[in-house]
This record gives structure tokens, sequence and C-alpha cells, in this order.
């Protein structure tokens, strides 16, 4: 794990250098705030490891990576002010420390921020770099749309809910790898197959955080074990768990979920009795390897050389294999 | 004023073009609702209008003019939560139609839209381009948040004012001025020109604006006479009428200002009345036409057919001439 180390400390040390403390300090305290947060820099991080994949100068890479990250913390801004989450990383959400008008304009200008740092790179694949960027924003948004469209529809399908991670979290994972391989000069095909490896990823990572939710090592995981149960959050998990269960299990399912006077951990408890019986955990784990499976075939079929594309594969199998 | 409109009417049929009704509906009925209720396309204009003046091909500023009218509504959808308006244009605004999640979503989903049509253009602009458009968006968020900072501070000077208007309003003028010289490659000097054309005429027009609001023809305007005064906004007029008021009359203003419980028509009268014995209204003209002559000024200095200039001189000296 050594590259992934270093290329997250190269970013860090990029985050702390920039000055995020202007004027007027309404508008950038919080994002000062939020970019000094640290998290797991995940996505910069994929498009450093692409751009090395593909043998490109990491320079070219460095602020494209810094845009994507950007992106990504003004996305929980905002989502942040219309999931009204108090909490993010086990802090105070923008929304919640300042007001949400502060939350709306701090993230309106981080996203024009992050078109700034987007376009520090060599100026012949700018258009590339901001086609990616742009396109995968407005997926994002529809993503958000479609969660938020998804907590007042009765039957959200499977399929639904995996287009809707797939635009809500993947596509970024596969924007922030193919910004990394298009600063590397890589051939179309590669593009488009790091691009898919970060779909597919995208996909079994989510997948993986509605798993950890429930059966997650809460205590380090910075919030309360079952959080999705309380919110009424329409996971694989239960999606599956009422695709599976039968007459009597459904209607208590969805009672359970639809009584908001049920003690919290009453309420966790009896669903997670019900997913139990179900296998819910074994089943999901299992569509979270499907997809792991595909994004490390899609891996495997880009031009590169199998030393380099170890790095990746070894990242992506941490972030598999993460139980919090 | 042939030429503007021809433009004008490019521009709105360009935008009638686009598909907005996308899926999920929720995410873009309102844009496709905002984006369609018309309004004066000054922005837009104002680029095509640059390109022309140095000579440019249309088609290459085209889309870059309709970003920066995506922008500009994007703006107008995110300050309307933030100043909890009900109306815009005479029509129910994206957030008091929808609610305010939709608002902040489809806003968002407009700003990366913007980007979008910003970089369909020649490829050896789009670096340029990228970097007006981010830098004037930031400063845009910037004239926003002063904006709100002034509801809740007593002593705004009139220089801070100026500013907050330069960057809430000029800057997107001079922006898309600017872009449409950089798609024709003007010289360095006349982008400068013509972008310093852009603030001082914006910052005219905003002058216009708040003058409009009290003295304008209003029946026409599509919202009431007097509005700034009910809202308390701290506009050119009234910080100017502190500066010339007497004791008593400071004194009275501001407690016609603080009171919220007097009758608005009162209220607005009260308020006009000093204002009159002060000749606010001339004062604020006077300085008005002061930045409009320095912007003319800026026009006359780019290197430019005269007869080009003259399109441009037209349409300005109509903005300033409006009554509505």
């Amino acid at each position: 794990m050594i590259k992934a180390e270093i290329y997250q400390e190269l970013i860090n040390r990029l985050i702390e250098e920039q000055n995020f403390k202007k004027q007027p300090s309404a508008l950038y305290e919080p994002i000062h705030y939020v970019m000094s947060q640290g998290g797991k820099r995940l996505r910069p991080l994929l498009t450093l490891l692409a751009c090395d994949l593909f043998g490109g100068d990491l320079q070219k890479a460095l602020y494209p990576a810094m845009a994507i990250e950007v992106f990504h913390n003004f996305t929980l801004v905002h989502d942040d002010i219309m999931d009204k989450a108090p909490l993010r990383r086990g802090k105070e959400t923008v929304y919640k420390k300042w007001n949400s008008n502060i939350a709306i304009l701090s993230g309106d200008t981080m996203f024009a921020m992050a078109y700034q740092y987007a376009i520090m790179t060599d100026h012949a694949v700018i258009p590339d770099i901001l086609n990616v960027f742009s396109q995968t924003a407005i997926e994002v948004c529809e993503g958000q749309q479609l969660d938020m469209d998804f907590e007042n529809m009765d039957n959200v399908s499977i399929p639904d809910y995996i287009e809707m991670i797939r635009l809500k979290t993947a596509v970024l994972l596969g924007a922030s790898l193919k910004i990394g391989a298009i600063t590397a000069g890589a051939d179309e095909f590669s593009i488009q197959k790091i691009y898919d490896f970060g779909i597919h990823l995208g996909i079994a990572f989510q997948l993986k955080d509605d798993l950890l939710d429930l059966y997650g090592e809460f205590e380090k995981f910075g919030k309360m074990s079952g959080g999705d149960i309380l919110t009424g959050k329409k996971t694989y998990l239960v999606l599956k768990a009422l695709e599976l269960a039968n007459s009597a299990q459904q209607t208590r399912l969805k009672q359970l979920y639809a009584d908001p006077a049920l003690d919290p951990q009453l309420k966790i408890s009896s669903v997670r009795e019900i997913f139990n019986a179900l296998q819910i955990e074994q089943h999901v784990s299992k569509i979270m390897e499907e997809f792991f499976t595909k994004s490390l075939a899609d891996l495997e079929s880009v031009n590169a050389l199998e030393a380099s594309k170890q790095a990746v594969r070894e990242y992506a199998y941490l972030l598999f294999n993460r139980n919090h």
C-alpha cells in the first residue's frame, strides 16, 4: 500500500497549501472547515493512481484530482442541507453549524473553485477533462434527485436502486479514474475500461456502505449503527429483504419502517432480526462481490503494466475489505 | 437596434432548441420552467455583440453565450431561496413553486450544464473562457454573500455597496463581453477594456435598477414600486440618503426602516418624502451617469471598427434609458 499512501499524503499536502480563508469570511470559513476535515481522499487518490497506471506525469493530474475532491465536498455540503443531516465525519455539517443559506452559497463557490482547479493542467487535455467533469456533475445531481424521489416511492425496484447509486456515487469514482487516465494520455479503450472499473467498484463501494451502516464496527465509524433504518432510507438491504420476505415479514417490515414513535434501538433490532432470518447480509455481500469481481476484470483489461495495475488492485481490495 | 434584436432572436431560438425536459423530471422541470421564462437575455447578447465587435465568428460565441445565460439563471434560482423571494419576472420562483431542495439541486445541475455549454467552442479558447467563467462565478457568490452580510450591518458605506454590486452584478456583464471578445481572438488590451466597459455598465445598470425600484413605471415592471424599502434592502438610495440626511431625517429614516408593523404604502411614501427632500433621485442619477460615461470611454478605447462599436453603444444606451 506504499503508493496509495504516498499519493494520499501528496493530496493532503496540496489541500493544506491552499488558501481557503479568503474574504468574505462568512463564505470562505465553511469551505476551509469542510476541506480541512480530512476523509479518505478516495477520489483524488484514484485520479493519481489512474495517471500513474498509464505512465502519466503526476503533476498534470494533481490539480484535476484536487478539483474532484473539492467537487465531492461541495456535493456533501449541499446534500446535507437536503437531507437535514446534522453530522458528517463526526462533526457538525455546514448547514447545521452555520445555516442553509451559507451552505448553499459556500457550496456554489466550491463548485466554481473545483472548475478552477480542473483546468490547472495541460491545455491539450482540458476539453476532455471538462467534458467528463460536467457530465459527471450532472449525473451526480440526477442521482441525488432519484435518491430523494425514492423517499416518497413505495415500489423502488432493485435495478432502480442500482441505477441511483451508479449516478449518485459510482460515476464520480469512474470520472476520477477517467480524468487521471486522460491526463496520462491513455488509449480510448483503456480510458473506457478504467471508467467501467470505477463504476463497478463504486457500486460495490456503496453496497459496502449500506452493509456497514448496520453491520459495521460502528464505534470507529463516527456514526451510530442502523442509522439508515432510523431514517427510513431505502437501501439495498431493505429492498432485498422486501423482495425475499414472506407476506407476514413484509407487513412487519413495512410497519416497523412506518412507525416514527418506535424506540430506536427496538426498531433497529426488530428490523435486524428479519434481515437475519432472510440472510440479507449474505445476499448483499454476494451482489457486492459480483460488482467487485467485475471491476477487477475491467482493470485486468486495460493496456498497462502489471506492476502498475497491482497498485490499483491493492487499493481496490483495501476499499473492499474495510470494516468501518 | 437591428443587430441586438437579431442576436436576441438567435439566443432565444438556441434556448428553445435545447431539450431541458429530461429525467428525473423533478430535477429538469424547474430548469425548463426557468429557462423558458424569457427575460432580456442581456448577458448572452453582450457576448455576441462583443464577438461581433472584434470581427469574430458568431458560431464560436453562441454556446459560451448560452453558458452565461444558464449560469445567470442558476444564480437567480439559488438567490431566490436565500432571499425567500416568492416572485421573479412576475412568476413564482422555483423555491416557491416546488421547494428549496428542488431549487438547490436544479440550480446545481444548471451550473454544471453551463460549463457543458461553455466548452462547446474552439478548443484553443476553452482554457481562457473557463478561467474567466470560474473566476466570475466565484466573484458572483462573493457578491451575494456581501449582500447578505449587509442585511445585518449597521454601517454599510457607499464604497462597500459599489464593491458589492460590482461583484454581484457587474462582473458577469464584464465576463459576458470578455468571453465574446476571447472567442473573436481580440487583443489583450481590448479584452481588458471591453471587460471594464462591462463593469462600469453593470454598476450603472444596478444603480438604474435601484432607482427603478422606487421611481420606475412599476406597472410594466412586474413588481410593486418600493419593494426595496419594504424588504429593508440597503440600496444606494438609502445609503446616500443616510449620508446626506440631517440628524432628524436620519433618525426618522432608521425608524421607518426598522418598523415592521408600519402600513406598507405609508412606509414607502414616508421614505420617499425624505428621499425627495434630499434629492436622492437626482444624486443617484448623477452617479449612475458617471459610471455610464466611464463605460462609454472604455468602449471608445478598444481596437475595433467604429461601425461595430456603434451597435454596442446603442445597446448600452437602450439599457441605460429603460424606464421599467
